[in-house]
């Protein structure tokens, strides 16, 4: 008997011990996510119990039905994201459209809920979803194609132009959007192939940006990631759960069509690392007005506390710069919240060595024209951040509701 | 108090109770990887104890210095990997590569011990390696940068074409490789990038190669990783810790400067994935002669059994294709055998929405002449998987011995 066999102990499936092993080990992305919780805690009373079968940490799933689309308040974010930014053949219409969608939210609900599309064979790789979600994202050419340009919000159609822009069209524009997000890039790649398959006899790849966060339990659940600059990143997020984000993100007021849906701000930015690199610790800090360690307000206190722009120094001299990067993002009215979602890109290095990195920025709200663009604007007015960063990709969709079984996304704005 | 300060006990630091949980959490990579399992042990042992600090998963090191490099018999191999190829700036002397690798060497050490490079301020992006490991490799062109030529082997400078080579030099050669591996994308990130940012002043960047493998832990440890056929890949390999791995990989007879190494041959292998997703499940298993789901031989028995290739069926007819791929990948000499320790790649989709995805196939062998180039030439010759796959880049190299503390990778060939 092999050593491997004895850890299985010698069965043809695994024994006792080895399952027991897998339970603990399964046991702390299920307590997380709450999937098999109940299992965990009834070992956890009876350590001395049989084994019992308990499925590993990668089955965990998201619900895809409901008011909302899954992939948004789905929190915290999953490891890893592929956005794909598509266009519709030219000439498609109502009837392609409605078609390409009902395809793709059939695909979407049984990727997430761990199987192949309708026809695949597949078992394996679908199979261990890790929170996979599939997010659906409507571009002003899709309201176009379907006859429905008047509905398309025009912040949607056109984001302002902001004085700090570097926009490449490359990573710009798109008519539908998908998000496809996973703890795990084995079945996130296996998601994002299958769906693209479906989609191409009617639309092409406009972009593909892949993001990622760190691995799903380096640090304990409920820590806040860390960005490329080091930072913790979505700490004045409001809570998950919480009303402050219900009212943030979900559109409540509009057309029927529209109510439970929310849109997306996608913007790439460069992160200019070497010269973040070259810069000291307390500059750093000083331009956010947190700090790197803990996240906590430069002025004090501990990470969920605020920054206080007022603060003093002994000399009476202020702490934190008025141009800090929180200070100038913070919500200045309720319409300017916002639910950041972002994740960190590394494309480089470039031939030369460079770096090619930094935060795909990914930002759901009810009305963008009162939160990303205000907000938007008073960082490219000024924010010591941008020293180092540059926006180079730009992107806004609409994110129509969820949808019931039996329904597709999008069938509200549609028809059937 | 907010739901976030409650979780975390209301204190500036996390309280009793999400420390706790945090180690219950973290339990699970720290059990597995064994650095803290003592801890975890204890905990079980007296669940009702009091608070311990306990280091969070992520902060998992592996050894830089010892007799061989890290990052080849680190297994399971981590879940994610960045492999480099740069080229020497023209005229790069010894001196010159001697100062790079000194350099390189120490930051290595530092990144994988959770440190940032000398010099650098950055504490946190380094401060979880997630069992982050450096490995260094010496192509043809270092050799002779150094006026050591004929030290290299020629199966280093030069494989032999295979007929079914389709080879783009986009994803070929290179005279210093650089391997990187973490489980976690974060500090791979910053890893590659600081190292990159100290190489280039004397080398460029001529590939750069990005893999992974199912997140840690979406599985139970120790579970034999699927590749993007959906197949559980590595299952052959020689087991961790066994006398036939370390005979199959590393160096023990040539020159000193030598010993304790091996060689890599990386190969970048595209999958038609459309195809092999309308191939049906029985062909499929037959091209490889073991079971889509549990690995184990279409001839019966579980995973770590073997293919018996001479296996008939009712009607005495053989059940085992004799150009099944393991049939004709299995060493048939012990200097055949190798260690795959390979990573999945996904740069797709193409604007058309074809995949564009594979495996980053990586064989460790004491000597890829009697390995990686006989097995190769039989695949070639004939395998079943040849339907579905395309070799379209080639690399091999040089994986010079580990050093010790105070000494750099490859000063045994270089000297001081
Ligand atoms: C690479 C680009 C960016 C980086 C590295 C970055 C980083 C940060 C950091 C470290 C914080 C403090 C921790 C937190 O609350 O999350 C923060 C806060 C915030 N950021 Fe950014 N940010 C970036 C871009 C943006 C953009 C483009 C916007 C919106 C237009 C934005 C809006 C906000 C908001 C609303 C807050 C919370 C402020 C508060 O209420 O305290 N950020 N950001
Ligand atoms: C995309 C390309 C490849 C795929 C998908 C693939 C897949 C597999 C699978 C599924 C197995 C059976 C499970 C296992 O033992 O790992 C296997 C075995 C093996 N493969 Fe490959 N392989 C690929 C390329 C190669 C190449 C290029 C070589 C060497 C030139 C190779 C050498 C081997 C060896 C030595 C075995 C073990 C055979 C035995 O002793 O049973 N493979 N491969």
């Amino acid at each position: 008997m092999t050593e491997r066999q004895r850890a299985n102990g010698g069965h043809s499936g695994p024994g006792p011990s080895f399952r027991r092993r897998a339970l603990l080990l399964g046991g702390a992305a299920a307590a997380v996510g709450g999937g098999t919780a109940a299992a965990l805690a009834a070992r956890h009373d009876d350590p001395e119990a049989g084994p019992v079968a308990v499925a590993p940490p990668g089955a965990e799933t998201v619900p895809f039905h409901g008011v909302h689309q899954p992939g948004i308040d789905t929190l915290p974010a999953q490891a890893h994201a592929v956005f794909l930014g598509l266009d519709l053949a030219a000439g498609s219409g109502p009837a392609e459209v409605r078609r390409l969608l009902r395809l793709l939210t059939d695909d979407a609900a049984r990727l997430m809920g761990g199987r192949a599309p309708l026809a695949a064979e597949d078992q394996e790789l679908p199979a261990l979803p890790s929170r996979l979600t599939v997010t659906f994202g409507f571009g002003p050419g899709l309201f176009d194609a379907v006859g429905r340009t008047e509905d398309c919000p025009a912040v949607v159609r056109q984001l302002p132009a902001f004085p700090t822009d570097r926009l490449d069209p490359r990573w710009s524009g798109g008519d539908l959007l998908l998000q496809v997000c996973s703890d795990d890039p084995v079945p996130l790649s296996y998601a994002v192939r299958r769906l693209v398959r479906d989609a191409r006899s009617i639309a092409t790849v406009r972009w593909t940006q892949r993001g990622f966060n760190p691995a799903r339990g380096s640090e304990p659940a409920g820590t806040t990631p860390r960005n490329l600059f080091g930072q913790r990143d979505g700490t004045a997020n409001p809570e998950p759960g919480s009303t402050e984000l219900a009212e943030a993100v979900w559109v409540r007021d509009g057309p029927s069509w529209f109510v439970g849906g929310t849109m997306l701000v996608l913007r790439r930015i460069r992160m200019d690392l070497d010269t973040w690199d070259d810069f000291g610790r307390d500059g750093k800090e000083m331009a956010f007005a947190r700090r790197l360690d803990t996240g906590a307000p430069v002025t004090g206190g501990t990470e969920f506390d605020e920054v206080d722009p007022r603060a003093v120094d002994e000399r009476g001299m202020p702490i934190v710069p008025a141009s800090a990067h929180v200070v100038r993002a913070k919500a200045r009215t309720p319409a300017e919240r916002m639910l950041r979602r972002g994740y960190s890109y590394d494309d480089g290095p470039t031939p030369d060595g460079a770096p090619d990195a930094g935060q795909l920025f990914a930002a759901y709200q009810a009305d963008a024209a009162t939160a990303f663009v205000p907000v938007q604007a008073r960082l490219a007015e000024s924010d010591v951040m941008n020293l180092w960063i540059n926006h180079v990709g730009s992107a806004a969709f609409v994110i129509p509701p969820g949808c019931a079984e039996g329904e597709f996304v999008g069938q509200g704005l549609l028809g059937t």
